[in-house]
């Protein structure tokens, strides 16, 4: 019954065989092993976008923070939503790898930025004022925070916005692909066909051991995006280990298969919580994660059977009254099993 | 024929099946998996050092850059070798990392800093003096960019003088085991013991897929550490696969098999060229690196046969007389074989 | 007619009589100069505080982020006003001299912090968990942005809170003397007997060319402070130019009754404006400063007759009707007449 | 018998007369003043660059790290003498701004970068390696540290290089003026026409109480550049300080004079301790500055008898033996008197 994260489920049977199948023999450093060369045309033909550049990292902050920092300025600021992971989790990483931008927080519903909230925001700050910190890159994330899938329209809203301003766009894909089955679009229709710029397109929440992609349909900044990724000790030697996870995600459509997977078990996840009384979903279950509610004992009872899942807000320690409602935060992934929801369903229901 | 480098060669296959067995089920992320527990204590036992601050990244800049910067403020230097890989490879890692240290470099033959060099360049910036960058760090390489080895003598030396003037001391230890193997010394001999206080313990160039581990024997600043490896993007989720390589590279000395496997390559390899006429080495052969020297025309007889091995200095590109002599680096690793080197000694030799 | 700003007032004369008189034959450089030796004697003296650190730099945006910076680690959050100079006026500023730190906004009436806003933003940050910035210092501004003043009471709400979470705390004073004659207090009630750590105590917009002391309580971190500006540029060769202003500002009184002068204007201006009708205060009038608000065709007839003050918000073009309210800015200082105050309000009035 | 640098002399009384004139009424703040226009079009005349940009900041450490900063990303090396400035003097200024690039130190005689020097390391340097610190900026200084002046030709021999690699050219002018009056050449020859795209024109050390140009002959990175001074906290809001300063020093040919009179000052030291036996100069006297070497005995006396100069190398405390030489370091200024110099020469030779 572990719905911690999914980060903490298992490498994908595929991806392991192929980290394996890379480990013969030498292979050139830092990027230059020949598997890469194939993962560079994968990529470029998934996202149907024959130019451009492709590079890969092995976390989610770098993958967020380089491609920031690429395009945003020191005295620029990068447009997210409060909820945001680049405000939230990564201990400040775009304001390192940015040297010293600011993050403007942008509200809006379920996680997502309001298209009105960022017009405002945008347009109160003056272009011309040496004062002020100057306008830098929007950056949403898809799946969000709140495990909600912007709409196709609901991101070219935002990033026409952006254009109108010349900021570039950003996306956060930590679980660009959950979203994409969601909505059952193209990845060139979640992303440059929206005004996107350029994405971290994330694998190692959905079975990847830890390899991100970070995908730029203009490629002018290539160069400074690999000079920054060295600066920032995330070129590594043994790419090939690298090149080998992204090039089985993208084989044989692994990459939709396991995100449906995670999707599914979601699916089935929120319908069972559902059918227990007293129960309620803070946000629309989107993708695969979700934040129920249910009451302070509940929480006990499913910790006590060993269910692994995350309480909210930080610092909530169970010690209240068991009959106040309590929010929890549930992850499925590629590996979730219907025994496991059944058992934990079973739990939260007293049965 | 591959002496490229030992970042091109295979991951050892108990590293491999290591990473393999940690693929089951579930793993707490961010290095609370239980591999690393096991782990911590292994490399404290290791370095004998109950209380040092254990920590695992992917790279050996990030090892280096988070270990420096976390010693480092930003207006002090950084005393390290002219061919220090901080100061040549890792495109102002350093600097970036700390914030803007400067780096001082300090000569001495075979890659190794000069006492004589170091006192006059510590003692010749006023400690007082505002307008001077600041004493910090002294760095040293163990196996040296040169492929030599420092005497644990020749340490003491050198970290007695950064002691007395308060300075913290850091072996990037890129390929630490080649040099422990080499010298026939303990790791806490070759570290604490002779006065270092922070130490990269590499095992990428050693046999792993990817990980180096930061020890501090002094845990004091190890929230510091933690809070820079998070900011720097370099704090892994699936962390356990970290953990696995280490923990197998450090059981059953599988750690001191594989430098002992690459530094006997090494002297074979040697020896051989020492066989062939008009050859001769420019540094001596301590560990699993060397810098032979020859004609361009045995270089150019070499790459045709399908060696692979870098010459130099950067930008030599074997256009010129045949006769005359260009100096090469080649690398063993633990998969070195004889049949390799002799066939390529074989051409070498013209035989 | 001239209410744009105290940045754009003369030079009190006494401080301009003081520059002339320091330029007499050799002094020191750097800070070495006699005169600093009596104006670190001075603020003490004025502060109570026989061990303060007293370092003098030239523009309110360098003291507060070298003030910041030198109690505020990159990976750190400021706690600040949204409409806090450090966020608002200073490109980011703050974010540079710290090295990526965040500013996180604090909400509160009249641009002050309100104590509840304070306790939830520092209270919902988890104190040891690596993936979240942490907690950094407290920085409020007295007098406010709003023209407002935070009552001792108000300040030890906050200080009280920053203690307990072990924040420093950074009173931002560029107009620090206007709100001591307003309180009526000693610029000890005011700092450090109020829990206050470190303050920029403000020159320039009370009648001195260019001169902000930084004035640290504990000293403790003097030299790095001392480094921090001279790495930023901001120690002067010709020091005794900026003792000279700091040293006629503390001579008899002065800066008291500058700032005394510049609010008594502010009351008059506010009294003044109360009797037009239809005119309003969007904040108390605690100081020198106001946010008045009229219809947009008085707006107009007073740019007309050569009054200089600014609308808002940024982007207010007087383009609609003339008989919407629109609020404006307005500083008074220490040259301000009370011929002046009469012209503006005449006009105002249209008589 | 001050010596000890131009930046512990007065101000001339021409500037000094312009800054109590400025204060006057209101006048707009942050460079928005009147009298910067004019400083515009004079500096702008001066160098026979009407299009270029022109900003004022207060002291040479700012003028130079902004100047870099907008002309070297942070992935970059500077290129500079190992006794620049900005290697030597500004604790790291030039790496903060910039965001942590590297200084490259590069020989040559007499504080004058070699040409040859400088082709080598640029050389070696390969121009698509991730790995390496890429090409930045060309930084010399005239007047050098060492006093000496480059001839234009030296200076072309070295930009030429730089161009060729596709390097921007700063030259750190903090003794412009002495340099100017030694070459008897015009501002744009020893600039633009020799290849320097941007410098920083010095006022501080030839008579001002603080103030310095930078002028970048292409205009196209102003904005940057303006951007950098408010974030650095180099904008001043009484600017118009700032700019009588700079007015006062272009009227009248006033920074032409001061310079002569400090040049001619030296010229004249300079021959009266070559009249004194057993003396002697490390380096040509060409402008202001001079390093002459004489008995531990003699700075002695001179000490003894009111002398104010430095000697070197910094640590030497003129305990040792009376009769070993020491160097020393002396500075003329505008306001050096020929009776200083006679008295001190008295005292060197013992009369």
């Amino acid at each position: 019954m572990n719905f911690g994260s999914d980060n903490t489920g298992p490498v994908a049977p595929q991806v392991m065989e192929a980290i394996v199948r890379a480990n013969s023999g030498y292979a050139s450093a830092y990027g230059e092993d020949d598997i890469m060369d194939t993962v560079v045309e994968q990529v470029r033909d998934v996202f149907e976008a024959p130019d451009a550049a492709v590079y890969l990292v092995a976390t989610g902050s770098s993958a967020n923070s380089i491609a920031l920092a690429t395009h945003c300025s020191p005295w620029q600021r990068i447009f997210c939503h409060p909820l945001a992971h680049v405000e939230q989790d990564e201990c400040g990483a775009p304001e390192f790898f940015t040297g010293g931008a600011k993050l403007t927080l942008v509200e809006g519903d379920s996680g997502k930025i309001a298209p009105g909230a960022l017009q405002t925001a945008v347009g109160s700050i003056p272009t011309d004022d040496v004062h002020v910190v100057q306008h830098g890159p929007l950056a949403i994330t898809q799946t969000t925070e709140a495990g909600t899938v912007y709409t196709l329209d609901h991101i070219r809203s935002l990033t026409k916005i952006a254009k109108a301003h010349g900021m570039p766009t950003f996306m956060d894909g930590a679980r660009f692909t959950n979203a994409l089955v969601s909505l059952d679009v193209s990845a060139a229709e979640m992303t440059w066909k929206s005004g996107i710029d350029v994405v971290s397109f994330g694998g190692t929440k959905n079975g990847l051991m830890g390899v991100e992609a970070v995908v730029m349909f203009n490629p002018d900044r290539a160069w400074e995006f690999e000079l920054r990724r060295k600066r920032g000790g995330h070129l590594f030697s043994k790419h090939r280990f690298l090149s080998a996870q992204m090039n089985a995600y993208l084989t044989d459509d692994l990459w939709l298969q396991l995100a449906t997977k995670a999707n599914s078990a979601a699916a089935s996840l929120a319908d069972a919580i559902a059918s227990v009384p007293h129960t309620s979903q803070r946000f629309a279950v989107d993708a695969n994660m979700m934040f129920p509610t249910w009451s302070r004992g509940q929480h006990k009872q499913l910790f006590d059977a060993g269910a692994n899942y995350s309480i909210q807000p930080a610092g909530e320690t169970l010690t209240g009254p068991g009959n106040e409602l309590v929010s929890g935060r549930l992850v499925t992934n590629w590996a979730t099993t219907e025994a496991e929801i059944g058992q934990f369903v079973d739990v939260l229901a007293g049965r």
